[in-house]
């Protein structure tokens, strides 16, 4: 199995590889965190490492494809389902959801999310949230076509795991239909929402996972007016040192 | 509502006298980390800080008490009880739970779940947790009577929520019973069992909470030779100083 991520996408895909014995190989960009290649690396895949922009990354993917199948992460149909479950488990612990928050990266997440809530009870909205340095997605919903940022433009965020440069064209088309708005953050709220969730809750969320709370928690007024709120966190793939930065810093929001 | 804790328990009783709609007073060590008493706080209770030493919080206590209701912080059947439906917890998520590691302080929590796990199971093997600095149960148990520590002696321990200076009488009859041996962690096994914590499983636990993942990783040879092990891990109230120093630390042991 061949895949491209540098995240919870790379992870499962050495997961299932593992579980069905099989090889896997991930190409990952060399600005990824270390936490991150040692997490995938740890669960037995290869990793190949290539420049931080996608397109790169998705080539040599694909050149390796050539030789052995290939999982996208998040622009495939089968992908997109398998996020679905997430809306589905969301609904089925708690009906009376009114609003879900939900991190955009590539879009595979919230076109799953999006998609089987709003089959299942439209009256629920679906908000996105992204870095505001990484807010294609936004750009994309509000323009009505597919908005590409350049790697340089993207790799500003803290929010490694969301510096895809442009959703994909099947995400796109869910989000379209399925998808209320997207809110963008700072990078300062992005911090701060990870200190908070660390320090009550104690939720361990890397940048990309924090977003959703970080939306939640600055941006209420853009927000739906409603009173059971879910956010989605994920990833929790946190370096020990940012961990020790945000714990330690006062808030700047 | 009064009782003389500054952890788990007075969060506990704030929070069910806040349900019930009545007074806390916490009577707590002046020592205590600044997150307990904010965390107690903010559940409305009313903190009154005294000196470090047990007799001085328990006779504190008692004497607020005696225009009040009085909540014992361990040495009492009804808290032991409560205590004991943690262990019927373990018993039917993990039926085939062969030993169980608990944090000793004052030993509500080993008394409880020890007694209800033995007497539905008597095969499951009770191993209790405490830091080397604070080893009065330790003691206690191997001399066949209750030991006591002084105040400067247990304040060593970075495991503030473990420094009671003897185990109370009730707890000590339930430990003779139905506890098969305590081990005794160091300082730098509880900080390095604190730091694998947070980066891996993510679980966010103060130094107390800690002791009995320092037992299970580094006092092995001490343990039952079984493979289905469940450590407690109990509290979480971690200073984001605390926090910060660990996860940026090396492994020491």
């Amino acid at each position: 199995m061949i895949s491209y991520s540098s995240g919870n996408h790379a992870q499962g895909v050495a997961y299932a590889a593992r579980a069905l014995g099989v090889k896997a190989v991930i190409v990952m960009p060399d600005n990824a965190p270390k936490i991150k290649r040692e997490a995938t690396a740890s669960l037995g895949a290869e990793i190949v490492l290539v420049g931080p922009a996608s397109s790169e990354r998705q080539a040599k993917a694909e050149e390796l494809a050539a030789q052995h199948g290939i999982v996208p992460p998040y622009n495939d149909e089968k992908i997109i389902a398998g996020q679905g479950t997430m809306g589905l488990e969301i609904l089925e612990d708690l009906p009376e959801v009114e609003t879900v928050l939900i991190p955009v990266g590539g879009g595979g997440m919230i076109s799953g999310v999006a998609t089987a809530i709003k089959l299942s009870k439209p009256a629920v909205k679906i908000i996105g949230a992204e870095p505001a340095l990484a807010a294609d997605a936004q750009a994309s919903l509000r323009a009505g076509k597919i908005i590409h940022l350049t790697a340089d433009e993207v790799t500003r965020t803290v929010a490694d795991g969301l510096r895809t440069q442009s959703i994909g064209p099947i995400n796109f088309e869910h989000m379209l239909r399925y998808v209320d708005d997207i809110v963008s953050v700072a990078e300062d709220e992005i911090r701060e929402a990870m200190r908070r969730l660390a320090v009550n809750p104690k939720t361990l969320a890397e940048p990309s996972g924090a977003v959703s709370v970080a939306a939640f928690l600055f941006h209420r007024t853009e927000l739906p007016r409603t009173k059971v709120n879910v956010a989605i966190i994920s990833g929790g793939n946190i370096e020990p040192q940012m961990l020790a930065d945000i714990t330690q810093s006062a808030s700047t929001v």
